[in-house]
């Protein structure tokens, strides 16, 4: 096969890649309509009944298990809404993506699909899933993704207008539009009862999650604190509410904000947000680290930090921040816990 | 993490896991009503507009790259119909399935979801698909993958009946479930188009395709009869017209039929349609084997014969037919092509 830039750096050995499905249950539909359909190339048409038993709410983990771990902890990669473990493959632009950097750092890795999406299926509406889905435009994603200005975005890729030193590889926009897929609103509940499940699977983990996966990450760690040894949220679009009543010790977290968030209002509110939440988790003598990268001079990075030209540099930030603060904090958490650190930044 | 079964075997050294998109193009929709929805945990509703561009007809493909292949071509793997890459991972019941496998005897190996399905995202329709789709229920499924008769499933899993030698392992049929995918009629131009655009990336290539991916499989091999250097038909749901006006060699073509085919009036017709495939290739010099299981004394193989409980030795048969076959037939294809082998069975 030709080779990509993709195959920078050392090799990695594994004992094995496999995958599963965690989650899910029986749904059974009756009273709809039978249809005629022709099903493969050539054949006649024949029924096709969709009365009867449906799978739904499982998710889709693919663990790759590395012959000599140096960490404890495997890492859970937990992608955001629209969207699917490839996020963490290779980048749009051809250079490998944390999945694989974290497996050259030594960590075992599941990379998975949240429920409804990518290889975890999805489910007949309006009679199993409540409403439609919502498909994300690549109008609607240069705005959010904080590429470039709203109305920034044209078809013709010559005339779109992007903010100055955008860090995300902007001539592999529409490359990265591949990776996106459809997405149903309301469907929380579901979807956190999987990555429960996972974690209830997997054991003591470490979660990095990326915007809506941030939040999930930040729940996760509230209902499984024993579990969950870290959560790193890279541009979490929101948290949880806080559980006040948590009695386990909580987990450390980083959080990781791009540039541009001040002047986007949207992002203004999810920032907020993760902020009070970040500040509420420092009142119980947790740890909540925040990464804002513009503070720290690196300007330009978008929504997808880690698809970001400078991903491998905020790689290394994040690693070394798991490599001195994911340890097991439920046997050995006050020396971790007693820095009250501010986060360095305000939205 | 927990070990698995499916961590059987030799360890495999990997210079690179990259995945990418090929085919897709932009679809620009107009005139539909803007939405308020709630995107993000405790966030407000915001609009959501679907008018603008979308991307369409796109495929996944994940490629795992040795550092010291041990076979010239790489193995793309194909699924089926409803299905995704996931079928050729672990299999239901936790052993390594056949990506592992083939890593394991040295071929580096190209996983793809094909169009619409898994991580190749899909369409909205009526705007960009015509149709909706169709979703498999567990009732069909039981009879279509031949575990046992017509009516034979109940969710129940004790109230099931299955054919007697049955090798697909039942108590994981629920579990299996949980990798299948909603999928549309209609969208094979669409399909070989992508898996086209994925032989034109990827260069001299082994297909190995499942059920309708075994019939692209055979009909990318008279599309690209240069780059295709064999293809592995496992239980092909049909063929492509034959095309008599080419004029390059033909690679060489094994087929694998599992058990009770024929009992299974739907099963009989696939057979047929591939068998007289295989006759016509015959007839142009081409080879063209078939590995009719229950013939050679292995009985009770469903239509998902590399997730059977036997799947382990099926693979080795395969493996062995491709370590004599899959040469460079454009190069030197006189030894393997003055052989007229007749198929080993009738339907």
């Amino acid at each position: 096969m030709p080779a990509t830039d993709a195959l920078a750096g050392p090799s990695v050995t594994l004992r094995g890649i496999d995958s599963f499905h965690v989650a899910g249950s029986v749904r059974t539909l009756a009273g709809l309509p039978v249809e005629q359909r022709v099903l493969a190339q050539g054949a006649a048409a024949r029924p096709v009944d969709p009365n009867g038993d449906h799978m739904t709410g499982q998710m889709y983990c693919q663990a790759y298990r590395l012959v000599q771990p140096r960490h404890p902890f495997p890492v859970l990669l937990w992608h955001g809404g629209g969207m699917t473990g490839t996020n963490w493959e290779t980048t749009p632009d051809g250079r490998p993506g944390w999945l694989w950097r974290f497996l050259q750092a030594g960590y075992d890795v599941v990379v998975s699909d949240a429920v409804e999406r990518g290889r975890s299926s999805w489910s007949k509406y309006p009679e199993i899933y409540a409403s439609e889905p919502i498909f994300r435009t690549l109008d609607e994603a240069w705005d959010m993704f904080r590429l470039g200005p709203a109305k920034g975005y044209a078809t013709d890729a010559a005339a779109r207008t992007a903010f100055p030193e955008q860090q995300f590889p902007l001539p592999y926009f529409d490359q990265f539009a591949k990776q996106w897929v459809p997405r149903w609103a309301g469907h929380e509940a579901i979807t956190s009862a999987a990555y429960d499940a996972l974690i209830e699977r997997i054991g003591p983990c470490i979660v990095v999650g990326h915007s809506q996966g941030g939040g999930f990450a930040m729940l996760a760690a509230q209902r499984q604190p024993a579990r969950v040894q870290a959560v790193v949220a890279l541009e979490p679009s929101g948290a949880p509410a806080f559980d006040t009543g948590l009695t386990t010790p909580r987990p450390p977290h980083l959080t990781v904000w791009g540039d541009t968030i001040r002047s986007h209002p949207v992002w203004q509110r999810y920032h907020a947000t993760v902020d009070a939440f970040g500040s509420a988790l420092r009142a119980t003598g947790a740890r909540s680290d925040v990464l804002d990268l513009p503070l720290e001079g690196i300007h330009g990075n978008s929504h997808f930090l880690m698809m970001d030209r400078n991903s491998d540099a905020i790689f290394e930030r994040v690693a070394g921040w798991l490599e001195h603060h994911a340890t097991d904090h439920t046997t050995d958490h006050t020396t971790d816990r007693t820095t009250d650190q501010a986060p360095t930044s305000p939205p």
